[in-house]
């Protein structure tokens, strides 16, 4: 892997265009000997029924080795390790809501999310994780390959060794396809990023208890599904190199939302920088936009009460703290609790598209939360909790919660991470706008083409993860 | 500009390819009508004798406008404005060096470094300014078109108004060539970057007193001369988009460095990806390093003495902090005082480069300094003032000190901005490297092609600033 590539040149370029082109031929199989996808259903079930874990809400004060710091408030593990959550103070230049404070979670260290892709009959496949995670909704969902912080792979709670690990830290393993920090929920972590890395192996890997080899197709056929496929396997997803079918050529000239879809990502790798537009106008919103940041005391924050159960806001609106004990035998260790945060509502995350000349665009925000990494990250066109606003409801929401069914293209559930969020669910929604919708766009939104955007997950901190997941859910639209 | 590009698509593209050749053409043209280089070096001297400036050291106390905060130390203005000095502790996971505190300096908004481009005789030339800033040693250097914080241009010192800064902030003056955030001195400047932009306009420009317009090969020819060509020019510089010059097969073919140096940036815009591996070094450096700072009281700097004239380190290495008063009369405003840092020594910045298959590669290093805005930046492969160490010398600094005069491609000394730096030199270097020098670097170094350098500086925080200047130096050899 990197450490030792000591000429990082020209030898891997001819292998890597042609794997974009691999992973597009697999994200059109849906159907292969490995593990049909009426198989891996039969698969899942069959797991959730015999895994036994149970999660249960307790109060913040039965947390086993978690404590308030007395002075400050500050929620952490007594190992000093894993995260805390503090409470931090937020200057923007909103003109609704210029400064809160609020409860947030640190955890300055970088984990990886990782996927390991190997070739079977000729088609990538990604070994997929069935991973229970207190914070899901049905207990069970597809998590990537690996899901490791430094906490985990440096064995601070003494559980197992976590299977795989060894792709994705150790030089000369696979060819690294894709690698770079990619930022977590600004709204509730505090400048969180993940390492996001597709590996692929040409050697043989045996297939363990709970894993299983899905084509990107059989995985875009799974996020139809409601809260199956996980945050972060969405956020990895992201970040596939995809070439535009140029062997489909029907698909290409087909007057649809997939052929626009198509065309629109057919510029890719981009030979003109296109994308140095994007670039501009991504920098003109960061310099005009401010985010000041001061950590203070948890106990300290505005508006937000503490119990011996929970601290959660006095309109009840946001988030609340909680504690949750686990009991599970699938993972590194067998009990434990933790604080998690548990939204107040169901947030709705949702991408305008339309098509330019044939070719689609889709409609970015550069958003600003509390916790965004450096000011601004691109994210959905709308990305919100409808009932924590009374007034000043956020741009373009009533119209994506008005479309007719015959511009809307996505609509499925999905939650945030269920290692840190309990029960956290966003609706996913991407809309083809109607003839009628302005052409101009307020300060702060953009037009951008799939091309565009794809050219810019190559490199972080230009999109959040709610931007990312979208990106993903636009990609099963193939 | 771009708020008002409201479809950010494929309609900029054809022109943008077209754009990299031409401002390759104006590299390899030294001799043009409308600013011939002897013409200029005349205009400059005549300027530098009729312009008058003063520049003289005075006491931190004697600074009018600025003072200490009794409590803290913290230096800033009555205003609250420009910038402040403070206190910050860093730990890191140096070996030598892991934890220290110094003064640093504060200024969080983002300013804008601009160059105007304008076609004369089918050649774009750039539109440089000569300016004065306090810290330069001669005086006069040549600065982009625009150097402008928001201070400046929200008049907070109620000077003149910024010359041509309406290209740079007003919608639709011109097109936008290059457009991103790149970071400044992490020795000196907490986090700060600034916006730097190439926008090229058509329509007729008038030629201000103190304003010439000059090739890209002609700036070229003038970064063979010290302390002339100032930081910023040369940071802006480093994101020109600049296309091998296929029209001139013959250089090209060359058996030389200029042709291993053009057969690097061939690959530019890279359709296969070869960045990517680039990137992935890079992301997995960062995740491994590890760089904490916090905020301190500037009089809690440990081994740093302040006197009534200057704060500096008890070894008298690093820098001081100083003050400087200034009368000009072709500055926004004809006299003020400032403080200022004022580094103890020269230093070395060098870039050491091989020809692989013949085709060139530089050695570049992921570098931590104290304000370095996320973890690590690429910066040359050598960057110090020698004179700060007695033991644990910088790797390959020794080599490049001692190289003969054959491996030297460049050799000149350049100052740093001369705004907020007092007279701060490094002796920039390009040393190609012999048959013996070890294929196999350090944790944490790489070796990679122009194209891939190139193709980076499209994006903010992945070049220090020095590596820019570097790659800028790199550029006039061809």
């Amino acid at each position: 892997m990197p450490q030792t590539a000591t000429v990082i040149g020209g030898s891997f370029t001819d292998a890597d265009d042609r794997t974009a082109r691999r992973f597009a031929e697999s994200a059109h199989t849906y159907s292969t000997g490995v593990m049909p996808t009426a198989q891996f259903h039969a698969w899942l079930a069959e797991r959730a029924l015999s895994r036994r874990h149970r999660v249960d809400l307790i109060a913040l004060d039965d947390l086993d080795g978690w404590s308030a710091d007395p002075e400050t408030g500050n929620l952490g593990h007594r190992s000093g390790r894993f995260y805390t959550i503090e409470g931090l103070e937020v200057v923007t230049g909103h003109r609704h809501n210029p400064t809160w404070s609020q409860p947030i979670i640190l955890q300055p260290e970088i984990g990886i999310l990782g996927i390991l892709v190997k070739e079977f009959n000729g088609v990538l496949h990604c070994l997929m994780q069935a991973k229970m995670e207190p914070g899901n909704i049905n207990g069970i969902q597809l998590s990537p390959t690996v899901q490791a912080t430094p906490s985990n792979y440096t064995r601070v709670h003494q559980g197992n060794a976590i299977p795989y690990l060894e792709h994705f830290i150790t030089a000369g393993r696979g060819r690294v396809v894709a690698d770079t920090l990619q930022s977590e929920q600004g709204a509730w972590f505090l400048q969180k990023r993940n390492r996001n890395m597709i590996v692929e192996v040409t050697e043989d890997v045996p297939v363990l208890d709970g894993f299983c080899w899905l084509t990107v197709g059989q995985l875009h056929e799974l996020l139809a599904v409601e809260n199956l496929v996980n945050m972060d396997t969405r956020s990895v997803m992201s970040i596939i190199p995809l070439a535009t079918p140029i062997d489909r050529p029907s698909l290409l000239d087909e007057d649809s939302f997939r052929g626009a879809l198509l065309r629109s990502l057919s510029t890719r790798p981009d030979p003109n920088d296109a994308t140095g537009n994007l670039v501009s106008w991504f920098t003109d919103v960061k310099s005009r936009r401010t985010l000041r940041r001061r950590p203070i005391p948890l106990h300290q924050t505005k508006g937000w009460l503490r119990t011996s159960d929970r601290i959660h806001h006095e309109d009840e609106r946001y988030f609340s703290v909680v504690g949750v004990r686990v009991e599970a035998d699938d993972r590194e260790v067998t009990s434990w609790s933790q604080p998690m945060i548990a939204p107040a509502s169901r947030g709705v995350l949702a991408l305008l598209t339309r098509q330019v000349n044939g070719v689609l665009h889709a409609l970015v925000q550069a958003h600003t939360q509390a916790g965004t990494f450096d000011v601004v990250e691109m994210a959905p066109t709308v990305q919100c909790s409808p009932e924590n606003y009374d007034e000043g409801r956020p741009l373009f929401l009533d119209y994506v919660l008005s479309a007719p069914a015959s511009q809307i293209r996505f609509d499925v559930v999905h939650s945030e991470e269920g290692g840190r969020f309990f029960q956290a669910e966003n609706r996913c929604l991407i809309v083809e706008v109607d003839d009628a919708f302005p052409t101009d766009v307020p300060d702060g939104y953009a037009w951008a083409t799939i091309s565009q955007l794809t050219d810019l997950t190559r490199h972080g901190h230009y999109f959040n993860v709610e931007a990312r997941c979208l990106l993903t859910c636009l990609h099963t639209l193939w």
